[in-house]
């Protein structure tokens, strides 16, 4: 086997196990359930159809963006849950959190070879930053998808944490630096969550 | 309200209410199981990680693609399969198959504003038609992806369905036309399956 054909194995070898370990993404459960199952939805699952929210909802976004980047980006921002486990937004704060999915990111993205390791590393580090217009559109895609989701299935995890309007603002209320629109639309829906009430007013 | 925000408000209800309907991708089971769990794989969870393959293996193809068009291809590749269920590969054929596809992606992709309608709708035909080097390439992906899973789980469906080398090659052998590298990575898997006996020589 001559040397290129050796690096082309070996690479091709490291991009596999990579695909490989995070399969481990479809059984990371996230707080909230499907619309239309009993069961708790997956982190993988999850990230397809954000991906798809993206896809579909791109020209809301406030300014002009990369759509390409925001999409990669979603496909892989929930991957450290394969190590730290999927947070809760509603959920008690770990300060410990932001240092565990640095070294979860760094150890899943570091399977895959290089200059591949640290393109996806900076993809995932952009999404944490949140300081392009991609990574601001993408965030708020990540806190608009669970609100739909919940207005589904009458509030889906909202009653349980009993949350109050003023928390949904704050924890929110970025939505609306990525796309106005959507956070219209988010206001609309706790408007109909309070009456209900999903979430105290 | 103005009719331009009526009809902003009227076009983003259509696309929330087709963001809502493929929740149901979420509970389209296939024959193949998760590497890490005993039960099945979704169709939406095989999208992301189908995906995922994409944008690693993306130098892999034999043609120079546009590798949003691949993603956004796998992306809508299985949507059709909420209304007329997964066929495993290597289930016995159904020859209103293609009709059936036709009509759900119809219906599915319908439900988008136009002109966004149409143009999920030429995603999903051009993948079917795989007439474009990225349809190829997203094609090869489609049966390359389940050949590593199954690897993985000591040969998956193959055992049950009593598969022969020779089915793999006719089945899958057009992964060639779109990466002769990954083409010979599945040819490497069949040996080491044929071998432990889980496709039979």
């Amino acid at each position: 086997m001559s040397e290129s054909s050796n690096n082309l194995t070996s690479r091709l070898s490291q991009q596999l196990n990579f695909l490989a370990e995070i399969d481990a993404l479809k059984s990371v459960y996230r707080a909230s359930t499907l619309t239309g199952e009993a069961r708790h939805e997956n982190s993988a699952e999850h990230s397809w159809h954000i991906v798809m929210f993206a896809m579909v909802l791109a020209e809301h976004a406030n300014e002009p963006i990369d759509r390409w980047k925001v999409i990669s980006m979603l496909m892989v921002h929930d991957i450290v849950e394969i190590d730290t486990d999927d947070l809760p937004l509603h959920a008690p704060r770990d300060p410990q959190r932001e240092a565990k999915e640095q070294v979860a990111a760094e150890r899943l993205f570091g399977l895959l070879p290089p200059p591949q390791a640290q393109e996806f590393l900076s993809l995932w580090e952009e999404f944490e930053r949140g300081d392009s217009a991609e990574a601001v559109f993408a965030r708020s895609l990540d806190r608009f998808q669970p609100i739909m989701q919940n207005s589904y299935t009458q509030g889906g995890t909202w009653p349980n944490y009993q949350v109050t309007l003023e928390q949904m603002h704050e924890r929110t209320g970025h939505i609306e630096k990525g796309s106005s629109t959507l956070w219209e639309q988010a206001k609309s829906v706790f408007k109909v969550a309070v009456n209900h009430g999903w979430i105290k007013g």
